[in-house]
Formats: C-alpha cells, sequence, structure tokens
C-alpha cells in the first residue's frame, strides 16, 4: 500500500488562509476554537490515519470479513483500532454536548473524515454511518429513545446502520414492503429483510441500533406510508445494557468488488422490537436526515480515496525510472529519468491534483456551511441550508466520480504494477466504485439536483448557492482571474436558470450532465479564489503549487463542461426515440 | 453472470452489408469464401463462446489459478474447453497453411475473437499470445525452428508467451538485463527474470513456447542490443515430442485486480535453452511481429467486454422496475415501469451501444486492412501496411479505454447489485482494466501514434488512413450525412498535419489527447457510414436503430472530441512548468 500522510499543508491553508477560520469562528461565536487547537486535531488526527488505520487497509481487503455461526468477524486489527478511535474521542466530535458529545463544528471534522477515508475507507463507513444515525436519532426521536441510545452512539459504545433497501426497492423506496405492527408495550414487531447494510453486524461493540424503514398496518401506499424505526442488535435492559438478543439475524454477506473489510449483509428481521423515530408515515423524511449526511460523508470517501491515489502515483513517477523526458535528460548519471519528467505522466498526476484539491475546498467550504447551519442565526441558517441542499448532490455525485477517475489514474501512472494487489493502488479503485452506487446512485444524485434543489422553490437554493460563491469572488485580488471567475459563475448561473424552465422529461436527460457542468464551474471558482489567496502565502511550494494548478485547471479540465453543457441544453428527444426493441437487434 | 449473446446479426450487417465482404473477398481472390461459410463460422464460433467458454467466466474468477510445486492449475474447465477448441481447429484460423494453418482471413477471425473476449478474456488471452507467437516465429524464425514448432503452435498442441518485462525494464525495453550465452550446440543459455506473463504456464497442454527478450555477450546497449529466443518448456527430442525439461520455472502467480483465471507469472530462466529467433540485435523488431498483433488483439478484448457489459445491463434495465418513468407511465399494470424507460439510463444504454457498436465497426475496417496486408497486392499490401500502423495504437488505446467506460457504466445501470460480484457486471470492469495497461500503456499507444506514426515518414500513414476513411465517405448516398462527414474528416485532417510539425515535448504532452480525439472523429465517420448503409438493410430494428445510435453519437459523445482538441493544440508548458516538488506541499 502506499504510505499515506495526511495534506495537513493544504488543509491548513484551505482552512485559515482561504476559508479565514478565525473570523468564520468569531462569527459564530466559536472564538475559543482557535488556530492552534486545530491545527492540533488535524495532527492528532493526521497521526491516527496515517499510524494506526492506513496499515490495516491492504490486509484488512484480502482478509474481508466472514460470517459463520451468525457472528461477523471483521479483519485483524480493526475492532482494536475501533477501540482506539472512540477511546480518544474521534467518534463524538460532532455529538450533542447534552449527551457528552464535542459538538465541534463540521470544519474541524471533516478534515479529519478525510483522512480516514484516506487511509481506510471500509474502516471508516461503520463509524460515518454511526455519526449518521446519530443525527436522525438526536433530530426525532423522542426523549426515551435519546436517553437510551444517544450518549452510547455519540461516544461509538455502538454503533449504528440504515437499512432501506430492500431486494426490490433500491431508488423506488415506495415499494418497500418490510412491516411493523404494533406491540401491546408501545414498540413494534419489525418483520421484513433487507440488503446491502453497511454493518450489518460487526465484532466491535456489544450492541447495534439498526435504523428501519417499514410499513405500519395503516400505512398509505408509496413512500407516504414508511416509517422509521430503531431496532437494536440486542434489547437495551433496565439498566442501560445490552440484554436479551432481538430477533434478528445476518443472512449473509456479500461477496463485493471492494469495501471487503467492511461487512455488508442481508439482514433479516423476525418481529424484531424496533421503536417508532419520529412521526408515523414520516419515516422517509427522517431518513433523509441520515442521508443527506451520509451523501455528503460518501463524497469525502471519494476525495479521501483521489488522495491516497495520487499520493501513491507521485511518489511512484518520482521513483520509477524508465527512458528520457523528451525535453531533455533530467538524470544524467542513472540509466533513465523518473517517469515524472514525462509530459503525459504529469498530466496524470496534473489532473489527479487539480480534481482532488479543487474538491477538497468544496469540502470545506461545504463543511463551513454546516457550521452556520448549526451555529449560526436564524437567517444565516436558512441560507446555509439552502447552500447545502444544493451542494450535496454535487459534493456526492461529483466528488465520487472524481474518486474513481483519479484513482484509476493513479493505477495508470504505475502501469502493469497498478494491477497487482499487492501494491495497493487497485483496491483505490475498487473501493472508490461502490461510493458512486450507495446512498443513492450518482443518477440519482443528478436528478436530486436538477428536479428537486434547482427547478423547485423559485430557485431559492440557486440563489444561494450563486450569492455564496459571488461573495467569494469579491475577495479576489487579481484582477484577471477575478473577471474571469465572473464571467464563469454568470454563465453558470444563467445556464441553470435556463434549464429550470424544463420540463420533467427534459430535467431527467440532462441531469447528469448538469451536475457535472456544475461541478466543474464551481470548482473553477473555487481554484481562482485558492490561487488568488495562496499568493498572500510565505510558503513559496504552496504558493506557485496553488497557482499553476489553478492554471492547469481552467486549461485542460475546465473545457469539459462545455461538453456537459452542449448535452444539457440539447433535446432529449434522442434518447426517447429509440424503442426498446432497437437496443439490440437480436 | 449476464448471458451473453453473440452479436451476429450486427456482425452480418458490418461484414455482408457494411463492409461489403463479397466484393472484398473477390478483390483478394478468396472468392470461395461466400456468405454462406462466413456466417456458418459466425454461428459456430457463437455457439462455442455461449455454450462452452461463457459459463466458464464467473466461476473461473472466484476460482482464479494456483502455483503448487511449481505446476500451475487453471480454473476448473479451463483446460477441457481449450482441447475442445483446438480439436474443431479454432486455434488454426490464421495460421500458414504450409504448417496446417486454415489460413482465414482476418475478417473472419476477429469477429470469432470478439465473441470468445466477450465470453471469457482470461480464458482467451493464452490463445491469443498463442497466435501472436505464431506471427513471430512464421516471420523470423530459421526452417528448422519452424519445423519443430509451427505446427505445433498453430494447432494449438502447444502454447507461445511473450516474455519482455523485467522488475526495471517495462515501458522502457533499452533497460533489460536478462542474458543469452551461446552453447555449444547453437543454442543460447538464457538466464534473467521475466515478470508478467500471461500463460507463463498452465495445465493445458505439454509444452510452452517462450518467446524471450535477452542480449547476447557482445550486445551494444540500449534497444538495438536485444534479441529474440524462444525458449521452450521441455526441450523437443528427435521425435518432436517434449522430452527433458528445461531450467526455467514459475517463480511466482500474481494476486492481480482481474483476470484472474489468467496466470500471470514471474519466470525464472536459469541458464535455459533457447534459440535464436532471426538475427542478432533485432529482437526488439522481431517481437513488435507479435506486439503489434497483441496491440490489436488486446483493443479487441476491450470490445467484447464492452459488448458483454451493455447485454447485461440492457437486459438488467429492461426487468428491473423501479419508480415511474418522467414521460409518463409505460406500465400500468405494474408497481413501477422498467428503468429502460428512465432518460438517464438510456443514456448510459445508448452510451454504450454507440461505443461498442462503433468500435466494432472499425475492428472490422481494422480486420480488413490485415487481409489486404495477406492476400493482396503488393502496392495494396504497402497501402495497407500503413493504415494498420497508424489505426493499431488506436484500437488498441481507444477500444480499450472504451472496455473500461462501457463496463463501469454497466454497473452503474444495475445500481448496488453491480458491485456485487455474483452478478458479474463488477467483473467486467476488473478484466479490462488490464487492457488498458498491459502490451504497453495506453500512454505508450498514444506517443506511438503521434510521434512514430502521425509526425514520421512524411505524414505517408496519416495520408492512407484519411484516404481510407475518404473513399469510405464517397460511398455514401444520404447528402447530409455525406456533407457532414467530409467535414468531420477534413477538420481531423487537418488538426492531424498541424500536430505532426510540433517538437518531441509538444506531441508527448499532446498525445493522449490525439488518440482520442482521432478516435471520435474516425468513429464519427464510421457511425454516419453504418447508419447510412443500414438505410438499404430490410431489417427495420437494425435499420432504424443504427440511425438513431448515429444521430446519438453525433450529438452526444462526439462532442468530446473538442475538449480534446483543445488540449492537443494547447502549449505544454503548463505541464512542464510545475517543479517536482509542487506537486505536493509535504
Amino acid at each position: 500500500m502506499p504510505q499515506y500522510t495526511a495534506p495537513t499543508t493544504d488543509l491548513q491553508f484551505l482552512l485559515h488562509d482561504w476559508l479565514g477560520l478565525e473570523k468564520h469562528y468569531q462569527g459564530l461565536n466559536l472564538a475559543e476554537l482557535d488556530k492552534e487547537l486545530v491545527n492540533e486535531v488535524l495532527a492528532q488526527g493526521a497521526k491516527f490515519a496515517e499510524q494506526v488505520i492506513a496499515p490495516l487497509n491492504r490486509e484488512g481487503d484480502e482478509q474481508s470479513c466472514t460470517l459463520k455461526d451468525g457472528k461477523v468477524t471483521t479483519p485483524e486489527g480493526f475492532a482494536e483500532a475501533y477501540q482506539e478511535y472512540i477511546a480518544n474521542g474521534w467518534n463524538a466530535m460532532l455529538g450533542s454536548a447534552e449527551f457528552d458529545g464535542q459538538e465541534l463544528p463540521y470544519s474541524i471534522a471533516v478534515p479529519v473524515h478525510e483522512m480516514l477515508n484516506s487511509a481506510n475507507v471500509s474502516w471508516r463507513l461503520i463509524c460515518m454511518l454511526t455519526e449518521s444515525a446519530v443525527l436522525a436519532v438526536t433530530k426525532h426521536a423522542d426523549e426515551a429513545l435519546q436517553q437510551t441510545y444517544l450518549s452510547k452512539l455519540i461516544s461509538g459504545e455502538w454503533t449504528g446502520t440504515m437499512c432501506l433497501t430492500e431486494p426490490q426497492a433500491g431508488t423506488d423506496l415506495s415499494l418497500l414492503s418490510t412491516k411493523a405492527e404494533p406491540n401491546d408495550d408501545g414498540s413494534y414487531a419489525i418483520t421484513g429483510s433487507k440488503i446491502f447494510i453497511s454493518g450489518g453486524d460487526q465484532d466491535w461493540t456489544d450492541n447495534i441500533a439498526h435504523l428501519v424503514l417499514a410499513r405500519l398496518p395503516d400505512a398509505p401506499a408509496g413512500v407516504k406510508g414508511i416509517s422509521l424505526f430503531l431496532v437494536p442488535k440486542f434489547l437495551v435492559d433496565e439498566n442501560g445494557q445490552p440484554g436479551e438478543a432481538n430477533t434478528l439475524s445476518v443472512g449473509s454477506l456479500e461477496k463485493k468488488m471492494g469495501l471487503k473489510a467492511c461487512p455488508t449483509a442481508v439482514m433479516n428481521f423476525d418481529a424484531a422490537k424496533g421503536w417508532l423515530v419520529g412521526a408515523p408515515h414520516t419515516g422517509l423524511a427522517c431518513m433523509f436526515t441520515m442521508m443527506n449526511d451520509a451523501r455528503f460523508q460518501v463524497g469525502l470517501q471519494g476525495l479521501g480515496i483521489a488522495e491516497a491515489s495520487f499520493q501513491g502515483a507521485l511518489n511512484y513517477a518520482r521513483e520509477r525510472l524508465q527512458s528520457r523526458a523528451p525535453q531533455g535528460v533530467q538524470a544524467p548519471d542513472a540509466k533513465a529519468d523518473s517517469i515524472l519528467h514525462q509530459p503525459d505522466v504529469r498530466k496524470m498526476l496534473l489532473t489527479q491534483k487539480a480534481l482532488t484539491e479543487g474538491c477538497r475546498a468544496l469540502s470545506i467550504l461545504y463543511a463551513s456551511q454546516m457550521d452556520i447551519e448549526h451555529f449560526g442565526s436564524d437567517e444565516e441558517k436558512a441560507n446555509a441550508s439552502n447552500v447545502i441542499a444544493f451542494l450535496t448532490p454535487i459534493a456526492k455525485g461529483f466528488m465520487t466520480d472524481m474518486g474513481s477517475e483519479v484513482s484509476n489514474l493513479g493505477i495508470q501512472v504505475y502501469g502493469g504494477h497498478g494491477y497487482i494487489r499487492e501494491w495497493g493502488m487497485e483496491q483505490l479503485v475498487r473501493d472508490a466504485r461502490i461510493t458512486q452506487l450507495y446512498e443513492g446512485t450518482n443518477g440519482i444524485q443528478a436528478l436530486d439536483l436538477i428536479s428537486r434543489k434547482l427547478a423547485r422553490d423559485n430557485g431559492s437554493k440557486l440563489a444561494a448557492t450563486h450569492g455564496l460563491f459571488a461573495s467569494m469572488i469579491e475577495a479576489v485580488e487579481n484582477a484577471a482571474l477575478k473577471s474571469q471567475a465572473q464571467t464563469l459563475l454568470k454563465e453558470w448561473h444563467d445556464t441553470s436558470v435556463a434549464v429550470a424552465k424544463q420540463d420533467a422529461t427534459q430535467l431527467a436527460g440532462a441531469a447528469y450532465d448538469y451536475m457535472h457542468y456544475s461541478a466543474y464551474c464551481l470548482l473553477g471558482v473555487l481554484w481562482i479564489t485558492m490561487a488568488d489567496k495562496a499568493q498572500q502565502s510565505d510558503n513559496p511550494v504552496l504558493r506557485e503549487g496553488k497557482s499553476n494548478t489553478c492554471a492547469f485547471f481552467l486549461k485542460r479540465l475546465l473545457p469539459r463542461k462545455d461538453v456537459f453543457k452542449a448535452n444539457l441544453l440539447a433535446d432529449a428527444d434522442d434518447l426517447l426515440t429509440p424503442s426498446t426493441e432497437q437496443f439490440d437487434y437480436q
């Protein structure tokens, strides 16, 4: 596995110089979180990711998870690393202070989460879903459920899962058939089978809280008849400890392309005891509290994998000596030059770098809006919520597509060695591939963006997002860059407004292109603001590196937007015209 | 695994209607190969691929290959399928009649090879390399070696390998260090270690002919000091049978991302007996006979995998019921519509279809040029050789990149199920990934295209290729399509001429973009000629399907060329400017 080193320099630049964390926290009455403290959290997070989690990644993929006698075993060292993680309080970073959480802002937690994803995305996933479960329980569960579960979930003493998908109901949850029948004691008997349950069982903790979508007996058909239930692996006794086993079981573990060190379970609920979370028939809305968080977190997985692959490829390119560089001999005393000097290899590495650092900026910007949504004034919150709603499908959809592109480039830089498992580069591709599929495929993200976020609510989400990016451009000092960013943002805004007026079929046909078009435009703006801000840095490598990478992004990658734009503005008739028979000629 | 059905209708259309096989064969004095015979070979090839080879694919990936006590075991059924393959003469399709080959034209063999790649690319690879070895021995070995090995290799009684790569010498073969020292009997003692040897050992045949690059004692440094040797696994006795074991062994098998059912060996040669193939120090040129063939054949692997993935995705999309189509309810009696009606899914499927069928046309065109090179007049041969030289890196580089794109789309259509191994879709992605790496990475293909094929020899290879495509456009009947094709071809030609004048560094920076730019332009021309020719078909599904898919390609995929064009015309300074330190900030 390539050695992982957390990108601390870039993160510190983004947080302190680019985002202006000091001022940001002052505005949110979080001034006690000074630069020193933030850097200390980053340093400790880096150390944990580099030294404890990353070393487990390669072997975890080879060992994968096993199911024997109904019990799941995760790879060696995973449970111990988790114990260290929760002992050090990492799981509690975002949880409510009322239940012993640290209630830190997202802008501190997100960089650490990126590092953990770079180090070992399989290991990270269960922690991530537990955080999402905390959100749903915090926001929707009643007092009694919160008292029973919340502090344990926040500390990480117990983990959480999301149980949505059934074999016949994936994208279309209206088709789900798991039943919830009232018991006499206020609980419900949950019966049904769920698939693709990440961390459905594990050997890390002595209880698991499953958050399960099911239908009450009187439920209306469709998505309006879905309710959310908390279903523990072990029923909690009067002392708050895991007692009797609930009537649920792992049917099997999936054999997957990657993410092998995370158990993906078929979960069977056989009149298992569960408790309602939120009002009856509002389960989908409650679950979306989890899902929106998880979607951004999945985007962060794409980012983390991209960074790991970039580091691996860069190190390899520096060391691998093959041929001479066309621009002239670079290492006259060696038999060949390092491939880092090959223009084509440089193009691959710069593509990796420009996409990864651009997405990192997006993740930090997103985190800052999450901070505002949590700690800001009501008016600020409303605006931040609009931005978050708009950016969530882009963060999930684009950052995961990016993770696959970048990790595939990582293989390519390695040549044939990239295909060999021991080098670790192909694992990154296999692990990245799931991120484009789960928590809603990227096609579903694109539909969410264009039909729910762009076209509804009188464009308020577009307006809030546009306003945020426009304000960032205002601060750009370099006049030429500023003008370029303004032109780019205006083009994006004009195109967005035009697209929003189209009918549902046209929107569906344009969705994927609109998501990518938006991502490239917005990343272009982010790159300009980064390059501009970096000119004030006293680190010459960062200063020039950001400037050169920005130029590369604008010249080589931003032109991709025009293909997406041409496609999204095109009439969708060509998509609908072919008869179902014309797809093949059998 | 998705059920595989050979695309016989499309292949028959391409061969008979589009290419005009009857006239093509008449011009090559092959008129005895009539339509009936060709269709019979396609039908038998389809039956073998569908019924014998395809069923082994999924389980072969799970079992993979093992090395025990120095012997390699391939998955169950593989050796038996191979025996059936050679018993039915499939291995001998292209071999010289002098050594009991059938000496069929490539235009008959290539469609069968595509089918075998769709069915099971791991199984196919050893056969493919044996065919390449036959070429090298036929063209370069002396009479004695040919008498000993050629009929066995052509029949498939023995297989062949290509032993080029060493740990320190991959792209840059000048660095290879395997030695060949003369023995008293005219043979050579080969000593060294080779890696990534596909089929380095197997349990299919009782001998293997390794074609090994090594240096003679008096060899000059660099690529001009490399010679080619035939090194058998077992020395051949006076009766032509395998006798004493040669001093070579399998050091280990690689654990790979995919292609698991094909053994990829580290081969150790310990003064193993070998015989010179071709003149001393001309090994690289001799090996290029194999490599050029293998490069096209690897492109065909990309095509085969793409077709398999497209079929899987299409069948799934037809059957999977989720949500309603935005353009209106399609199946009022069902709970949901099939996802084939979702515009975004249609866009993915049409992308798969347009790329796959476009590349199939390219493969048939390429095969027709191989026919001419083999059976044509001297003047025709020279022209065909120029076309083949130009198209080989495009066929390898683009068709394999395409295979990865299409098979990744196949996963995406399946959603989460695409990530689960039992469905077979993710295996196609893993198997496809190697095709972008071996036989020269696609970056190397791009460099070969732009610096050896485009920029040298006064543009004669470009001219020959341009001439061929221009002549195809001449035959287009639809005036609007014809004009569009002419404009496109002219743009490509003008751009190519402009690019060819640049210096080596600029060419290296532009290489990958030029390869893709060329592929999209040329595929655009092929699509127009296909759509035009299909209008004469009496199969309405094919007629309209080709027309609609052509429109889709021109509208949705061809615009990609403009991004590649912008990039390849751009100054390469931005690639060279960043210092090696600026790639990260550690």
